[in-house]
């Protein structure tokens, strides 16, 4: 066994790991989202996040992979669509020339799920009023845009990286172009019913925060995936295990955010929100996205720190201008995301710009504000292609057959309307056997014989 | 150190990682079987799933690991019970010769997480009625069936193995075999009160479809570990990375059978069901075990695509011939674990078959039907041999004391019936300070005080 | 690249990804906590785990990490506060010359989880009765606390590892100081309104068990990167791969422990309690903690036995001293803590003592009883220094501002009173178009259009 491929396969472990934290993703966002929305519609948006992420591996396997990574010209891809057994196991090949540390299915694997999680913000500021089949369209859709833009930032040929763009895990080419699309969404959609009911926003609170801590808790973990597994291997310029320090500077920023969060919603809010302080988090690992490989330690705790604050004024930001965004997505994928792409080209640490050979140092550094310009150009550049792309897409399904439900579907929750389930059957209908039907009368009776442990008067208390 | 070495750790690391992603899989299986069941079961699900590891992993070590992987004959290894220091820290020596890659301590861990997912399955059809003692005794006797046959088709010296039987992590060893037992137990135990009144199947919906997502999310996460881990090495046969190429085979598949699944049950029950789109995911992934490492990235697609409709038609067919499968079990890993076995046959690529250097290509490569014969024999064998193995004796455990709880508390639930305890009491008993009583009253008032952000005209609309 | 730089490269993988696992614990505590608390609490309780871990992160980068693996003398670190870029990215070099496998980054990353999960048992037996601001504070002071300790037994420099101390991954650093801690705020804090009213312990049942569940099972989940990972890296003395022998042990004592806590449970309460069975997991895991690189699988089936015992008995017996632990983090992590520390000591292979090059063979094989009261001498020092410096912190914080909440806000409820928010709140306020509601009603009446799948039969039953 060479040097060379004991390299490669522990470059591949690294990657497939880290691909796999990010597949896992989905549950955070899938729990993060029906966490915060309500009851009669949370079996509807755990479960699209399943059906999305396979809509989009498909899509990708067959045409986004070639867009954003088989071999082609500046702003796209021309090569590598529906990949054969011969080129998913070749290493810096044609039409994957661009992954030289790892076999073409770990860069597949690496880069569907980001793909995926770019996906997974789209739906966020349209929770709880679209139609089911507008997922798998403008599932496809989308899949396609972020695949064009990921070739032009992330690609060694796109034209984005040969301008020194720093990206160094998507807050540019996964958060912000997803918000962009969520922008579209709630625009087009307009907000759900009662939200600006007496002309002001009406808070409709999510029915599990328990469920969306544990999302936010499975997306800091995943994420240890998302940014450390972006070097794409063990050994980074000169730097053997650089990917420990870009999970260092992850967990710093991330960090930072759930202090800021709670802070900030201590002192807008007069109380410490718990879904704030969770927004917080998720804001500060969006903007430390793009700056993990090339900011210090002390840089993840401002961009967290300032992160925090984004997350609560830019959620009641985008409120107070009439947007229904139920998770919040815009705010703090869209302006986090902003902000960690300027903020990489601020405090870019020249010796790091050059260990991954990607643009210049940066603002505090060298004083110069080159950098800061190139990020500028980024984020104009994809702001402008992903968000027309994505209104003009969703404005031709809404005039072809409306993206949005009916009414009654609406009041009714999309579980039973769209699905003719219900993701908490027992609290709706009577189940057989189950919780408020005869059985759990008769049922409650067993309980008083069964308890010893609850004490007669606190029983009585209570009743 | 030299690459000999290195290469060991390498291999080690994954390997091992790969078991803690299948170990997890228990939190899969919990929550899939605890949603998709009833509140009053919730806590006895969901929990018995850690205890029922917890005997597996025991009995494993001390018996099922030296039947399945010591050194003995074709039908059964007849060494390494109870393993010692020396031969977990050995590397391809007696009584663990097979070996070769790892040390014997990450071929138990690896090993004992699939045994593990093989008796998970197995309740999945039995839940809601068995009673407890039931667990302990049947996990014991399904780990020593389970651990005779994969000892005949994964130990290089095992009889279906030397046939060239292709099963590469286990579509037969694990899905297959825990389906066998689940519908031994579910005809012996007979349907839950209420599924077949007035002649017909009535539905009983599972109480948390959001439990069943996150399960069904955790265990596609869990088959990075199972299917790709398989490898039991980061170099395959001259393929460095080849664990990767798995790791897409399983992606595509999974994600073909969400799609699919929603779309057949899109057709077939006029909506698009979520917890059938969950089972055509679950459904693919069983299929695609044993293909993983031998089919192109078109197969996989294919393999899943059927898979999706496996599941819908199954889980339908199953209810209509009078067998109570609360979860699915018999159709998505049972049916679908037969599919993908033979599917193998058909999909084998033939240089893929000389890499992994088990069977031979399959049916559209080759023109030959030799491989699916050697799959239909594998099934044939197996199906007879766990199959008269468990319903012996299940049998045998019903006519000596009862396997089935009493209908009072069947009724009642297992939750407050076997283990003194609820799943959620606050909805079934008072609990001092807890929702539902005074307090509950008194924190209602608290409600008024404390949101400012509820409009009062949204309170008063909906009183 | 050279082998020694491929050695610290596959080093690095493991202890990266052994610490993203043993970050995901903390959505393991907060699902347990929050499982094992009332409804009005949850949004709190698994809330401020969050927040925890990045006050925790923040202060450990600053401070802690320094005091604890910063070169220094016998009883602290003296230097590497708030580290650089440059210090996190060398090897061995000062001012982090303890960490000789793996880059300062990884060390941190690998440290800090550490210190996190410490922090996460202290909270188990303060809550639903302590002020917000309390777990700012006291977490920043446990933090440092906690490095100290860690400083004295796991630094090569330090004072109980020079004597011999054998701790593995932490019984005594980690779970026996968070435990003390915890009975520090447990005494302080005094038991929650009606625990012990009439004067016995009256149960308040936990108001959802899978979480519970989740949380054991992701804690199990885990705990395969907080033992094995405690290798710090693939290769140990001569070892190649022994960190899956630690994992071997691991598992091994979890399920001992599973089936002893659910046997024991049976014998003492009469019935197979669950949240009992998983308190046996968590203390056997406890307990191997410190054992696990040091003896051999029936050790770990041993004390894994005992765990289970310890933990049903002990949850009982702190009750009946009349202290209030709602999640039992003292019998759990404290009194198994020191039950695993001690068993090391009588069960240690003088062979892996010597592999780990850490005091020598423990009672069973050496007869001799002096690595027992090494042991011992260290659970001495450290609950002498850490649960009289908690307990002055704590008594200090109290005396200055309080660290309960007042009675209403208790009975309230936290998630109202200190978030301003609830954990479910559609089970406790009108939420626009949620359950309960008017729409509720219209949403019911839809249910009866929409469900073809329930019998008529069962409704009217049911009703």
């Amino acid at each position: 066994m060479s040097n060379a491929n004991l390299l490669i396969a522990a470059n591949t472990v690294w990657v497939v790991i880290a691909a796999i934290l990010v597949m896992f993703m989905q549950a955070g966002f899938a729990f993060l989202e029906a966490g915060l929305t309500r009851m009669k519609n949370a079996a509807h948006i755990a479960g699209k996040n399943v059906l999305i992420f396979g809509v989009c591996s498909l899509v990708y396997w067959a045409v986004g992979f070639g867009i954003a990574f088989g071999d082609g010209n500046r702003f796209t891809g021309t090569s590598g669509f529906a990949p054969s057994v011969d080129s998913m196991l070749a290493i810096g090949k044609a039409p994957y020339s661009f992954f030289t540390t790892v076999p073409g299915a770990a860069g597949y694997l690496f880069e569907v799920v980001f793909a995926g999680v770019s996906l997974a913000i789209v739906w966020g500021a349209m929770a709880e009023r679209a139609k089911v089949w507008v997922y798998f369209v403008f599932g496809v859709a989308f899949t396609l845009i972020y695949s064009v833009v990921s070739h032009w930032i992330w690609h060694s040929g796109g034209w984005l990286f040969g301008l020194g763009m720093q990206d160094f895990a998507g807050s540019t080419v996964v958060h912000y172009q997803g918000a962009l699309a969520a922008l579209a969404g709630a625009l087009l959609l307009g907000p759900r019913i009662g939200k600006f009911e007496g002309g002001r926003g009406n808070p409709i609170p999510g029915h599990n925060i328990p469920y969306a801590v544990l999302g936010t808790i499975i997306l800091w973990f995943g994420w240890f995936g998302f940014n450390p597994g972006s070097t794409l291997g063990v050994v980074t310029g000169d730097r053997v295990g650089f990917f420990a320090y870009v999970a260092l500077i992850t967990n710093l920023a991330a960090a930072a955010g759930a202090v800021s969060g709670a802070v900030t919603a201590w002192l807008v809010l007069r109380k410490p929100d718990i879904s704030m302080m969770l927004n917080g988090v998720l804001a500060a690992l969006v903007a430390v996205t793009a700056a993990s490989g090339f900011v210090a330690p002390w840089a993840a705790v401002v961009i967290g720190l300032v992160s925090g604050v984004i997350a609560v004024v830019g959620v009641l930001a985008v409120e107070r201008i009439g947007i229904d965004d139920p998770i919040g997505a815009v705010a703090v994928h869209g302006v986090s995301g902003v902000w960690g792409t300027l903020a990489t080209g601020l405090f870019a640490v020249p010796a790091l710009a050059a260990t991954l050979n990607t643009g210049r140092g940066g603002f505090v550094y060298t004083g110069s504000l080159h950098q800061v310009w190139v990020q500028l150009l980024g984020l104009a550049a994809v702001g402008a292609f992903t968000f027309s792309a994505s209104f003009a897409c969703l404005w031709t399904m809404k005039r072809l057959w409306g993206i949005r439900v009916e009414e009654e579907t609406e009041t009714a929750g999309l579980d039973v309307s769209e699905h003719g389930m219900w993701g908490y059957p027992e609290f709706y209908i009577p189940v057989p056997g189950g919780y408020g039907t005869e059985s759990h009368g008769h049922l409650l009776g067993q309980a008083h014989q069964h308890r010893p442990q609850v004490p007669p008067q606190s029983v009585e208390e209570a009743a």
